[in-house]
């Protein structure tokens, strides 16, 4: 298996110094310093950096095991690029149909659109809104169910003895949970699993991750959600709103669903990645909102992780689509919770009110906040560093739909155990405060009129928790009882991540950092006994969950407005902003942020912001698949089915070129069509029928490719008949007459530069009289990036 | 005058139609729908709208004065792009020096890079927030001294009689500081006059005002701005800081001022447009957060203003510089408030802290606030309106700096009878509260214990009578007197935008708003006199300041942000979003925002967001320059000298291209070169020397076009000898050889995206053989906007 993967990626990316021909020296003709670089497949082998010397044993036990019938699970590894992702392409295909129909277009044609945009947006928000507000209650009143069960069957039998008893039921209860969540996941849409957020991510950037946005995902990602909150784990119910956001953006604003088979009819218009993804901006900064009550971080994370091109009415709309989230989630839950029009529940989580007058921090605590700081990117270095692994593991050992749900059975009955026993073995006993109505409090062992301290931490939903870190007075928990606590819910919380459940990993990173910053106050404030006033156990609970949130996810600005809105005080902006820096900073340097792991393990041709540092000795010339399949423009349809069916190259775009008699020199590009567009044109039948001389074409509407979009079938399921396939096929109205292009010796900065900022799919490559010579796709930009000895170049493989 | 320009303007840009040859019919073949639009230069003049027909009289008119020796001011109009404007090219010049250079570099080196890119930041940031220190702390001493002084002479001389002493004391220390502030601005540094806004949006999207960014400049600023302020003119500080923030920025990055001659020798890599505009951004955010505290506030101006590309690390940067900035200023004034250390005054102005349980709104005041922003959209456009007009009076006739200095001195005295006016004969006593020390109140006619309402309103420093309407206790106020108060305001700043003196429109919009919105708030409370606790005017004042404000300038996002994070409570984002959305929408229906205005006043060739939404039918072969003056590979020099000395058509950039030898054929393109590259050759005389035999080239190392950047001296100061004319220059190293283009089919929408997302400013159009017919630049996308009678084509002119 591996072998053949190994053969496609050679047979679509030949030895490229002898398919474009000779070498031309540049057109300057002056000397450059070349690296002593092969591009040729033999060579780019050992050119993979460390791994590349055990890669040929490795062919040949892959390929043993292939000849013995058992094909080998491929190992996913960084080094690695999936074939099987296709891009999107967020620059417009301004073919014919397209022109002439934004040139019919009114003014007023334009500013109906410019509505139905805002409309739409508003209507993402509000559906995304009502998610979150639908997961929350949910959690919330079955949460109280499930948590006053056990609360009166420990009551019970604390005194009586037998407290096996209520461990049992709680693990129990916590796995039944799990286990209906899990196998919602793992057996009808693993794609739901986990937070979605490099889903998005990827997504954004222009990776189509198949089934990420469809109807089925929402529904088992809500469910999901909710059975593994609910079931104990050491997750949050944030991450996955990013997701459902993204996802709710992507069905309104096509105003159908595939999966329902229902088509309004209305907003046909926006049937293309351009619009789509804008509106998926729109969802998913709709999501971080409803989730942190964070409109404007909602923005900047979509910003952030997604458009590389900022307009200004984009960007407006996206933040009309937070507000709206973050009102109706607002309002609903003021009305739920019996105080409509009290506007003060602004997202899933809140954390609370910090008052800055209380809370206010002075200039000497800066040093202390970044060494916090410090130990948050180290703490989510070695988190992300042992999820790695699991990962890795993951991928190997735990890929049937069952096994995963066993794991997260395991995980749950785990956690639960765990849990009851570091209650149990805790004698933190605290007065009860009269008033704490909103957080489950268990009195074990302790005097009446006091509560066990640890049972706050773990038997409580984690939002709870962290707040209750946050707020609680000073003295409410003792520094083993938070440091018990960090050390196992760390490990729970690793575990945990990655499990095939819906879940998101901001609160369980927050709970943990929240954790060990009070215990850093707790500390501070018994070394400078004299000055307690200062250091607030809250204040520092806050610097340690931004300290360790910012090591697991490296995420920056946003995260800092994110934090900033979720505690409603600008005053901590600063130290927050520190804070994170340095653990980004920190943990970089031993590891990524958690999600771009996962994305590098499952091999997607991620984009990031610039090209490679030192990448400027490699020019489009290298970097380009080459030779380029290419059509005419009056092509035999024959020939378009046999290159469309052709598995090998699997090629998405295709140049199209005037038709030249000689056989070896590259023709002139005049256009690109794509893929998908060549397979609405076989299903329509398209073609000019020679034979019976009727030389007029079917005509094809703009509307028959929105129809299309965005599931085109497969070239097999297309029948074309013998007698069609003598046919010719008139590409001019289609192919996009336009496409941008670059002359060989670009460097590899420009070409990537103009690919991003312009969201491109496909660059054609030509020489200095505008004839193809080769194709610069996402995947073969993707392929060069900055490793531990420099530049390094990834496989691309079918995995 | 004006007939030179009018010829000037048709020799750059003679019949298209004739100069690309016939009009080739499109590759496709197919017909398209043609409007009836003649691109030759008669077809033009009578394309331009309204005022098209008044054209030719004026041409007369001019014509004559021209020849009578009286070169009559040339009439500024929104129908003119001017051609003095150079642009900036943030797209890096890619040639073989560059390329070498950056390939010879290290992985370290960049990281190097990385390294001094934030040291600057930090520099920026601090030395803005210095700046912003030193502005506040002089105004606030300076001031203080003045209403002392005005306050103890009106003291003795209200039961003396003769306050009409009081009353020239008063005009004439307003008169003199103002005239100072004048002088400085009108003789000194012009452009250093009102808030500077406008033009840093122009630096940042891409069009070089002359000396925008120099240390003149920026003293002049602050100079200016104190003496404005302290002379009592209706102004706030708050906009100059960010262009004293760009100004650092563009200085600091450099490291050298060329106005004191001297080069630190540092940070030579960052000489060139695409960095030095990075660094302006995050100046003017640095700015933005010193002003108004709001360090996120500021990344969102930077980004909706200015950077079209979102880079995450340069966000990430611009967010650091900002946050150095704002706490720089904290600090510096907590030191000197005698609070050292205690963080809590984040910008110049400090809207104090609105508490959210005192001022939570519900859900039933939302339609209140939405008539609110549009009355603030109302009253918006109305002063841009009157400003408009003003402006153009001033263009037209107080174009002379003495002219200037005069009207400045009349408005300050005008201003300081008014404010006496409307105190004397206001009779709105209230009684002193004793706490407030820090506004000074004057007793007048008062009881004993009580003071002057109007007087806290006009006699103050505009940022405190803000603060006082947003937090005085409900009744502070008589309705009266806040309506007399806003009408007058509104005139005088109204009469005080565009004057010859540094000043930002920030706070006297503020100002307005918070005066009728606190209006607002007590006839809301006397209607609904039972729940009056809702109605809390301060809150209204709130509201009305962002309406008003979002009226006048029509910023979105960041204003938003701006807002929130200066009154320290996020719950109010959602309102003020409401505010600023409604406000926009309804001033938009009349006016344009007062910085469009004024960029449209000065004919900058500024790029929208977006091509104009109905611009499908414009191709790269309407919109481009051509014939394009093109230089070979190898060109004598004389031929170089006589194309940069042609005045008539001034160009920058020129298409290089390989020689042919028949005449008519246009030859293929091979690259692009600037006219500064081109005047650093000549300096340098780079020149093959045919006659001696010595063919090798002086080199040139790219040290040398970093000095020279970024004045480079006029062709004329060039002197090449009559020999040299004869000699060869070989541009091969120093030509970009890989210039992005586009097919001539391209449609405009499709250009100008390229254009914009690239920041590129010159676009080379070819055909199908990669011969060079036309070149795109700024002026020619700037050209096309949406007029009101759907697409409307600019003039160029050399205004």
């Amino acid at each position: 298996m591996a072998n053949i993967t190994k053969k496609v990626s050679w047979s679509s990316r030949p030895d490229e110094t002898g398919a474009t021909g000779e070498t031309t020296p540049l057109l300057n003709g002056s000397e450059q310093p070349r690296h002593s670089r092969q591009m040729s497949g033999e060579g780019a082998i050992f050119h993979i950096g460390r791994h590349g010397a055990g890669d040929l044993e490795e062919e040949m036990t892959t390929e043993e095991e292939f000849l013995r019938g058992r094909p080998k699970e491929i190992p996913h590894n960084e080094k690695l690029l999936s074939l099987k992702f296709e891009s999107l392409d967020y620059d417009n295909i301004e073919n014919q149909l397209f022109l002439d129909e934004e040139r019919r277009m009114s003014y007023m044609g334009f500013r109906c659109l410019e509505i139905s945009r805002w409309v739409i947006c508003a209507l993402i928000g509000f559906l995304t809104g009502l998610i979150a507000c639908f997961i929350d209650i949910v959690v919330e009143q079955v949460a109280k169910v499930k948590y006053n069960v056990i609360k009166e069957n420990i009551e019970t039998f604390t005194e009586a003895g037998g407290l096996s008893i209520s461990l049992i039921l709680w693990a129990v209860l916590n796995c039944s949970f799990v286990i209906v969540g899990a196998i919602l996941v793992a057996f009808f849409e693993p794609i739901a699993a986990g937070s979605g957020i490099p889903q998005i991510k990827c997504y954004l950037n222009g990776v189509k991750i198949p089934r990420v946005v469809r109807l089925k995902t929402l529904v088992v990602k809500v469910c999901g959600v909710i059975c593994s909150v609910v079931g104990g784990l050491a997750v949050g119910k944030e991450g996955p709103m990013i997701h459902s956001g993204g996802v709710v953006a992507a069905g309104v604003s096509q105003g159908r669903s595939t999966s329902l088979k229902r088509d309004f009819k209305i907003f046909e218009y926006f049937r293309r990645d351009t619009e789509k993804r804008d509106f998926v901006s729109a969802g998913a900064a709709a999501g971080v909102s409803a989730a942190f009550g964070a409109p404007v971080g909602g923005v900047l994370f979509s910003l952030e992780e997604g458009a590389s091109f900022w307009n200004q009415m984009l960007t407006w709309r996206i933040f009309f689509a937070s507000m709206i989230s973050t009102f109706t989630l607002n309002f609903v839950l003021s009305v739920y919770h019996k105080k409509p029009g009290e506007l003060s529940n602004p997202g899933l989580i809140n954390f609370g009110r910090f008052e800055s007058d209380s809370l206010a921090y002075t200039f000497y605590e800066i040093p202390l906040f970044i060494a916090m700081g410090a130990i948050g990117g180290l703490l989510g270095a070695l988190f992300n560093f042992l999820n790695y692994w699991l990962t890795i593991f993951r991928i190997r050992y735990v890929h049937r739909p069952c096994l995963q749900v066993m794991e997260a059975t395991l995980v749950a009955a785990v956690t639960a155990a765990v849990s009851f026993t570091m209650i149990y073995f805790s004698n933190d006993c605290q007065p009860l405060a009269p008033d704490n109505t909103e957080v489950y409090q268990l009195q074990l062992f302790c005097a009446d009129g006091e509560y066990n301290s640890m049972a706050t931490a773990f038997f409580n939903t984690p939002e709870k928790s962290v707040t209750s870190l946050f707020h609680d007075q000073p003295g409410t928990y003792n520094p083993l009882t938070l440091g018990l606590f960090t050390l196992t819910y760390f490990f729970l919380a690793c575990w945990t991540y990655g499990l095939a459940v819906s879940a998101g990993v901001f609160i369980p990173s927050l709970l943990i950092g929240a954790a060990w910053g009070r215990l850093c106050g707790i500390l501070l404030a018994s070394i400078f006994s004299s000055s307690s006033t200062w250091a607030d156990p809250g204040k520092y609970a806050l610097i340690g969950a931004a300290a360790q949130l910012g090591g697991i996810v490296r995420m920056t600005l946003s995260l800092t407005v994110i934090l900033v809105e979720a505690t409603g005080n600008v005053t901590y902006g600063l130290p927050i902003m520190l804070v994170l820096m340095t653990s980004k900073i920190v943990g970089d340097y031993f590891q990524e942020g958690l999600y771009d792991i996962h994305i590098k393990l499952q091999s997607v041709p991620f984009l990031h912001w610039e090209a490679p540092a030192t990448s400027h000795w490699l020019t489009a010339r290298e970097v380009m698949s080459s030779p380029v399949t290419c059509l005419n423009k009056i092509e035999k349809v024959g020939t378009i089915v046999d290159i469309l069916s052709n598995t090998s190259t699997n090629h998405n775009g295709f140049p199209v070129v005037v038709q030249v008699m000689e056989g070896d020199v590259p023709a002139k590009l005049c256009g690109l069509i794509l893929r998908s567009q060549l397979i609405v044109l076989l299903k329509h039948k398209v073609f000019v029928e020679l034979a019976r001389s009727r030389l007029t074409q079917r005509k094809l509407l703009l509307k028959d490719f929105r129809d299309a979009y965005p599931r085109f079938p497969p070239i097999q399921s297309i029948h074309v008949s013998q007698d069609e396939r003598e046919c010719m096929m008139d590409l001019t109205e289609f192919m996009n007459p336009t496409p941008y292009t670059v002359p060989q010796e670009t460097s590899l900065p420009r070409v990537f530069k103009l690919f991003r900022a312009l969201g491109l799919r496909h660059l054609v490559v030509v020489d200095d009289e505008n004839r193809v010579v080769g194709l610069v796709s996402r995947k073969d930009l993707a392929r060069y990036h900055l490793g531990k000895h420099g530049l390094e170049e990834l496989h691309l493989a079918q995995t």
